[in-house]
């Protein structure tokens, strides 16, 4: 172990990082800049071609950095046999829902089966997914200890090594990068915290060590639980306001100015991205396993899953009101990522709207510079583009309705040249043919 | 109406401030240093003859400060006829809840009644009670419009003027005083909104002026839900915790550690005073009658409810585990007051936890400096009085239960004499006899 300490201090252990996405990519770039030599792990083939050739697919992570990382002590393979040759592996997968909203852990067993066979002693492996508590001893311990081969027979805390640090990116956040931002780390023993916190030290200016990986985990879901509980809160007073004519952005804007007891937080279209909607229900379901009903949990998911229909229930009120027939009306969507300024559209409502709008035979655009083209996703195909935004074309929309606030929009064309507007951003003042939703 | 103005700018205007309570009084003090006549106005013929003699009858709140205003320009009244000499009337009174955790009003009636014959044409009259959405248009303005008499028929923002200003102090807050919170202003027309702000610009650094006095009231309520809302989950998180063997403390600790995203709320055992417990409820009542359900306030409300409760269920759990019968039991309860440092226990849940105690025989005793005996409150009626700690008191009980986790509390002479401990602010290390609740 105190081996595997002075190899990570010196940089001479080698880090293997396994799943190459939102949270993979900045890590690696991360231990990249310190001079630790990384393998990256993905079974995206295509993925690994693009960093091989210096290329990031991911808008906000800067190409320059993925250009001087392949260039200097990163290789991307979808060889997990080279596992063997790592002495830190952390595991940077995806925990999605499944169909029925439980935690679907099939990435996570993916990986554990593919490396399997290539673990070696003394390595340190280390999981950053989000999940919830237990998930690192229950899954990840018991997996390594009940392997039994003719060479290797692991104890973890032994001669294996076993910690969870969640990740904590905010993607598109310039203000907190990796290194800023403080990381939770914990380990299965004592000599698990020890290394995990010895490696996590290397490259983030702070390290917050706690008792168990159940705490860490719990840590990280209670996070994104105080989000989504707070967005559903201020989606629910939003609905209140409407109905006795207040302005509900006024409000909370007003409330900011307490300087004590209030953090702001600010009504929507609905929940979008890979963490706010989902992480709440592993620990809503693990809670349900331990016989308690997690409340506010399942509260903020119904009311933030029911926020599309509502907007769509705003535009179609507006529609009846001017008296245009749904088949004849014609609306653009102006944003369709799921946050401002960045083109990652994953779980984004704007793709539940069009289809609540197209259900009603309404005519869709969209304009989005970040997402040019729309993929198909899990949920949906549609085959669309972006338009392109001029005065002539605003104004032959029915309504405009804005989804996501980017900032490169240009508001006063948009202002200027919509018949209507309808704002699920607060973004343009309360005026006569501006509807906030 | 410069007239006025003018007057309020050279601290000729003379300020009637009805009710002398947690609001009212800090508020005198404030005007009264800033140079102002102010007649303070109650019902409490005792609270009146207080404030003359220069004593503060609130712990929080400083004689000094009282002694001087007395001396200086304050005068307290129950005599409602001299509201005819002010030219602004500030409106302090409770906006309790009745049985049905409906609205009750009935101070503000009383007040309206109370002040009716006495009101002079261009006063400005300032509510400043916490209430739902709608109040100052719905039950002052309309009340005032309705007095017809041989002189006088007020039209509001003419010849007279009514504001909405919503008290925002923090009882015991050393940081935050009622010169330094910014201060939301509110008028039913411009010219109110003009008054009202120009009057408390004398005294507060900062005005915040908004568009209604809808907004403004919502506005206040909107703070509060919010800490309703992340204590009640605070407490859920707590429920689920436990079931998981987690230290929600650490757990909380360790996400307050993320720079940005995340403000920490603690569970306790229940809400307490004179805001949180109630405020929510009179937006959901007001809800309700527009046709829209809050439900997060009622999750709120049923959550925190219930903690009481729950933590007396871990001190009997514990109670049977040390195979102690529950009329035999001696129980210590540390705190009574709402909130640590401060007197007040108003709407306490130790109020609720002696009661539930008291129900299965246990014998109790308490601790709290800051409440040498219990007076009776709406509620309750218990003849008890403040033990005296000392080392063999505390031996002599079973469990030991820190409710109010004042400052000045000896921690240590309370842990090393301790037989048991129930620990519902998560004061203490969780040891062996130490029990989380």
């Amino acid at each position: 172990m105190n081996d595997l300490i002075s190899k990570i201090r010196n940089r001479e252990s080698k880090i293997g990082i396994i799943g190459l996405g939102y949270v993979g990519l900045p890590l690696s770039i991360r231990f990249s800049e310190e001079g630790f030599k990384i393998i990256g792990f993905d079974i995206d083939e295509k993925k690994v071609k693009l960093l091989n050739d210096g290329k990031s697919y991911i808008q906000h992570i800067n190409e320059d950095d993925v250009f001087s990382m392949a260039k200097n002590n990163f290789t991307a393979t979808t060889d997990f046999s080279r596992i063997a040759n790592v002495d830190a592996i952390i595991i940077c997968v995806p925990t999605p829902l499944d169909l029925h909203n439980e935690p679907d852990l099939r990435y996570i067993h993916g990986t554990l089966e593919n490396i399997k066979i290539y673990l070696q002693e003394n390595q340190l492996l280390v999981l950053e997914s989000t999940t919830y508590p237990g998930t690192t001893e229950e899954e990840i311990v018991s997996f390594i200890e009940a392997i039994h081969n003719s060479k290797l027979n692991f104890t973890i805390g032994e001669n294996y090594f076993v910690g969870y640090s969640p990740e904590r990116e905010d993607p598109g956040n310039k203000n907190y990068t990796t290194k800023i931002i403080p990381k939770v780390v914990s380990g299965y023993t004592d000599n698990c915290l020890e290394l995990t916190k010895a490696l996590y030290d290397q490259i983030v200016d702070q390290t917050v060590p706690v008792s168990s990986p159940r705490v860490a985990e719990m840590t990280k879901i209670v996070e994104n639980i105080y989000r989504a509980v707070n967005i559903g809160l201020a989606n629910e007073l939003k609905m209140v306001a409407d109905k006795m004519d207040i302005d509900i952005y006024e409000v909370i804007n007003a409330a900011a100015t307490k300087p004590f007891g209030f953090t702001p937080f600010y009504p929507g279209p609905g929940l979008g991205g890979h963490c706010i909607p989902i992480d709440p229900f592993y620990l809503s379901w693990k809670a349900a396993q331990c016989g308690v009903d997690a409340r506010f949990i399942k509260l903020a998911g119904h009311i933030n899953t029911y926020m599309p229909e509502w907007v769509v229930k705003k535009l179609t009120n507006s529609l009846q009101k001017e008296k245009i027939l749904f088949n004849k009306a014609k609306v653009l969507i102006l944003g369709i990522a799921y946050k401002k300024n960045v083109g990652d559209y994953r779980e984004a409502p704007s793709l539940k709207i069009i289809e609540l709008l197209q259900a009603k035979k309404i005519k869709i655009d969209y304009y989005d510079p970040y997402v040019p083209t729309l993929a198909p996703t899990r949920k949906y195909n549609y085959k669309m583009s972006s338009v392109k935004l001029s005065r002539d074309l605003i104004s032959k929309y029915d309504m405009v309705i804005l989804v996501t606030d980017h900032d490169i929009f240009d508001y006063d064309l948009i202002k200027k040249n919509s018949k209507m507007i309808i704002d699920t951003r607060g973004r343009f003042n309360n005026k006569k043919n501006i509807i906030r939703a």
